[in-house]
């Protein structure tokens, strides 16, 4: 391998797969970046036993010149601390022999050799194997990003129930939900397809890994594209490919979960109710706070023995059917009010055992969360 | 008491003055903020055992309107994440009667009520009390911001020598010096007074008190007022001030450290010689790195077993004296190398077992580093 690019270019596909890097891994293997130096690219592949990042940068008279072709693993920490010290500019990697298992990076007056190990163990996304991939199908790009951060956010942190950890993808024609949730609350979008050759599926993807892929895909890139084999979701955009394992079980239906009636609706402005909620929860013991709907304006309270109480009243745009109040954890309302793109939120009660609908106003049809209230023993409204 | 104050006045004061909350202190009356209106401004004063803090804002048309006076401890936590979480805009804080102990925060739709503590345990910096601090001089602001950050650093964080984890000030007429060491390494800077009334001094201040002190110190201040009583310093800047206890004990003379002539003198640039440090320093085991002066470059050479090897060339712009390598620890040099104004730095050798001498080039008399060398078993050189 003998390659020269340049550091910027560089420095992104490793910050790209070196969060695949099985960092505290017993498999030293897993601890290094994969490079192969192909004749008109070169690779770079990390991963971890659930997620693989590969990013690829092209042949180009202006960013990479590849001279000799060669694969070697590299060890990720030294090999991405190394290559953030240099300077800006054009960096050598000569791999002499495949052998020799050292790798020599130069850079102006820097010269640098690290040992490596032999790829031929790594479990890199092999190229040959893309055809088992049959369900492909393309996302628009900026919509994908923002329904992650929105919906997978939600997902069970505990392993209790492993189904819960994951994000449930369940494509029929031409659409595409995207669910998550923790048993209290949860969160739902459904997505159009631009194009795509596949069947109907229904998988579940580990949330923890969408998290990472959202944080990895920038604004620049059009579209997304995911593919599915057997046990494994693949993610493409513009170089970057993130594999992720599967998830096995059956996500639980919601169809008794969401309310079909309702006994009240209310509008309010978003960016104001979350200002509201942030303020509210400060002072809320486990995060429990009221909401209390009545003519005009929607009342949140909160308080905390021997620290003191808060209230904030936001005004109502609308207002349709009885008034009523509950009790909701205001950090778990905070997270479905935040990242979204409306400017107002309709929310939907349907009696003190139901959960709560909040839905975007401007997209009522592709998204909605769902909000179980919490049962308290105080009664806020008598002690005011 | 009852005042108006815009919110990110008031903001900027609990920033300043929680940083001297201690949080995790046994006493519940030090995880609170003294909020004292007096007649003309508004008094915040946050205090561990070691430094106190105190931020006042001035009565202005602008910015604070006090209509009744009032004192009282709140609960910082609390506090500083109510008033946050508060839209921009005129904020309300009122005190109904001084036994009820109930501060009323009221903002926009909100209404907040915090229970408080009785301010008369609160041990703050009192007012009445500032005859005492006999000694009292004014630095160059900028000059002393930079000076504590590039000094206090270098100070030990171990509580094996309690002195070594202060800054020493030694006052001489129209001069201060202000040094720290570990041990190891030790920075020492000489400032100008500017207009003074005092009598020569030495004193030795914690070193993370400075740190902190430099933080809050912002850029818009010409001047900076120091001032001594037996057991305490006080800065002073702009309405803020910040106390620290003094640390008992004698700190160590450096007559008999700083090496009296030399046997080699470098000069190199300091941002190509940072670079070069620091990028030999991620491939150091317990960051040993070598540097060996040759005829016309510094070379600088670190390995870890097993992992790789980097050597690093930086041009040498003056060289008196005989060739020398040595070891040292590469973290410490960095730390002397960064923040620093000059454009290239001369490092004096006086032989294997003497600390070198690092001095920015442009303020010769003002400022030097001293950096013990490591022993180290392995001869770079031969390997090569």
């Amino acid at each position: 391998m003998l390659i020269e690019v340049q550091k910027d270019v560089l420095m992104r596909s490793l910050q790209h797969v070196i969060k695949a890097v099985a960092l505290n891994g017993p498999a030293p293997i897993l601890q290094g970046i994969h490079i192969q130096a192909a004749s008109d690219r070169v690779i770079f592949t990390a991963s971890n036993t659930s997620m693989t990042i590969q990013s690829e940068i092209q042949q180009s008279s202006a960013t990479l010149n590849i001279k000799r072709k060669g694969t070697i693993v590299i060890p990720s920490r030294y090999f991405f601390e190394v290559i953030r010290k240099l300077r800006d500019g054009v960096i050598v990697l000569e791999l002499e022999t495949e052998e020799k298992l050292m790798l020599t990076i130069r850079s102006g007056h820097s010269n640098i050799r690290l040992c490596g190990m032999a790829p031929t163990e790594f479990p890199y996304i092999k190229r040959e194997e893309e055809e088992r991939y049959s369900n492909r199908l393309q996302l628009n790009h900026t919509l994908f990003k923002a329904t992650i951060k929105q919906v997978a956010v939600m997902a069970a942190t505990s392993e209790n129930r492993p189904v819960l950890t994951g994000v449930s993808f369940e494509c029929n024609d031409n659409h595409i939900n995207i669910m998550a949730t923790d048993g209290v609350r949860l969160a739902s979008r459904t997505l159009h397809i631009a194009s795509s050759s596949h069947t109907n599926f229904k998988v579940i993807v580990p949330a923890k890994n969408l998290l990472e892929l959202a944080k990895l895909l920038g604004d620049e890139y059009k579209a997304i594209e995911m593919a599915i084999c057997n046990n494994r979701v693949k993610f493409i955009a513009n170089g970057l490919k993130v594999e992720s394992a599967l998830i096995e079980g059956t996500f639980p239906s919601i169809n008794n979960v969401v309310p079909r009636s309702y006994l009240c609706e209310i509008l309010v402005d978003r960016e104001c109710f979350l200002a509201a909620v942030d303020c509210v929860t400060v002072l809320a013991g486990d995060y429990i706070i009221r909401l209390a709907a009545e003519s005009a304006q929607l009342k949140l309270l909160s308080r905390t023995r021997e620290i003191g109480d808060v209230e904030h009243a936001v005004p109502l745009l609308e207002m349709r059917g009885e008034q009523f109040s509950i009790s909701v954890n205001g950090k778990f309302l905070s997270d479905m009010l935040r990242n979204r793109e409306c400017t107002s939120i309709r929310i939907r009660y349907a009696g003190q055992t139901s959960p709560i609908v909040i839905l975007p106003n401007d997209s009522l049809k592709s998204t909605f969360f769902l909000l179980t209230p919490v049962r308290t023993q105080y009664e806020y409204n008598k002690s005011k």
